[in-house]
């Protein structure tokens, strides 16, 4: 474990250069003159454990990727998570206003500038994956492109944003909280957070221009890995409370969050947390210790302690 | 004139089916259930010149690109532009209620769904043209994808849109519109509007895989035709004034928005008009008769009364 919280820890200092450089950070540690420039570094640089660009690295390594061929593609989907955290950071959204410590970016700056930071973020991702710095097979970046668009909109992270939304009962006439079932709660997370994962797991394969069974034990392992970390996440919050708030009811769950906690006790979670790491190493079996470096990025993201 | 504005409804006519129908509506007329597909449907349908995707579709002719094949491309840019006008219309921004009519999408629904539907639209104008229907070429579709997020994104309209915002006088202490100079307003605008014109005339060569001859006179086209169309639409801001409030400065003046009119006067912004006109159809020379619809585009762009 904390070897591969060092080899996380390696990667993430090699990642943090690479997404200054494609936002026009000089080497002076300067961003480029201008405010929207300005809150997109904000948005970015300066922490995170880079969990999402770290599994794309070590998924393209798998296939034979370097990591020099696979760090625009691990950029890009870093900076489409920090797009929706500036979003999701938002007033009208989850109304925080600090992330990592620092100011949200509406805080550092305004709310205008947070809208358009995050659009430009998301943007960018698109023109990263794009170019032909990225791959040299037009094929490869378009679908790319594709699965990236696919992870991040209505029927993926944005999608499951929403529905997020709609469970703490923000359009209801009540403002109550939905009554959801566990399945409802695991649709609404593999969308939300799986699918962000799972692109990472599958970027790998499609750099590599593997065969569809590699992209699909690759999908496979991606979603349950994103399952973990939800799920771990929503026990962490739970836990943190009960000690730090000597109660035993989340902060999420007190926000009516749809939580696997919430709906079917912490024990039960605990369960299916073990379950969505035996299925990350399930998919990679096939690989032997090849993808011994993945499994370990279930296991840590379930057993992580922030 | 009148018969270009016939030719224009009709394809906006055609548009219209083809947006419906990659947003999910079904025939009956009903979006797919749930409320972020509600809220895109409500920012894309239902109103709109069309006039981007109709560049992009007489583009794509001139190059021999049938309007089937460029039709995808042509609504990937409309999403991109409905996208633009949720966000820009929340709160935050311009703070608008009605939009052709219509009550905004914040408005409609709520904040929080309108960023998340823009957000929606603009990742899904990516899912679009990366598809493989879009193009049989993956070279083509990253090339699309490539253009879309340039002229999307901090160095085009996104970043346009922030200067626009400054230009108000929005990040000073005093709040107090900037002086802008002729040359400066001109640089904003041509990011803000004219990137999107841009992409409009450059994925017909993109799409026909023409070669950087053709592009480069399309986007000397697409963006002279950006600028009479930014132009035209701060003089009829002008004027709807003059008419209606009995006052010489227009709304978007008095709000500080950086306007020619308002930095040159109004006979010297006219002449810039006829100057971009001029420049639309000294891009499209070469072409003779065959881009006769492009030069009606640049002359009805600068002539529309609405």
């Amino acid at each position: 474990m904390q070897e591969f919280e060092l080899q996380l820890a390696e990667t993430a200092g090699r990642i943090e250069p690479a997404l200054a450089a494609l936002l026009g950070r000089s080497g002076s540690g300067e961003c480029e003159a201008g405010r929207l420039q300005e809150a997109m570094c904000h948005a970015v640089l300066g922490g995170g454990k880079r969990l999402r660009p770290f599994v794309v690295i070590a998924a393209a390594d798998l296939f034979g990727v370097p990591e020099e061929a696979a760090m625009r593609t691990a950029c890009a989907l870093e900076l489409l998570h920090c797009y929706s955290l500036v979003h999701d950071d938002l007033p009208a959204m989850d109304d925080d206003d600090l992330r990592r410590g620092q100011p949200t970016v509406h805080r550092a700056f305004d709310e205008a500038t947070a809208i358009l930071a995050g659009d430009s973020l998301l943007t960018l991702a698109f023109e990263i994956v794009a170019d032909p710095r990225t791959h040299g097979d037009g094929e490869v970046r378009a679908g790319l492109a594709l699965e990236l668009a696919r992870a991040g909109g209505r029927t993926g992270m944005a999608g499951g944003q929403m529905r997020d939304l709609a469970a703490e009962g923000r359009f209801t006439a009540s403002g109550r909280p939905l009554r959801l079932s566990e399945q409802d709660v695991t649709a609404l997370q593999d969308m939300k957070t799986g699918a962000l994962f799972q692109f990472a797991a599958v970027a790998g394969p499609i750099l590599a221009r593997a065969g569809s069974e590699d992209r699909d034990r690759m999908a496979r392992y991606g979603a349950a890995l994103g399952r973990a970390f939800q799920i771990a996440d929503d026990l962490l919050d739970e836990e943190a409370d009960a000690s730090e708030l000597g109660k035993a009811a989340g902060k999420d769950r007190a926000a009516g969050k749809a939580t696997l906690p919430a709906v079917i006790g912490i024990e039960a979670a605990r369960d299916r947390l073990a379950g969505a790491v035996a299925e990350a190493h399930a998919a990679l079996e096939v690989y032997g210790e090849r993808a011994a470096l993945l499994g370990a990025a279930a296991r840590f993201a379930a057993a992580r302690r922030k």
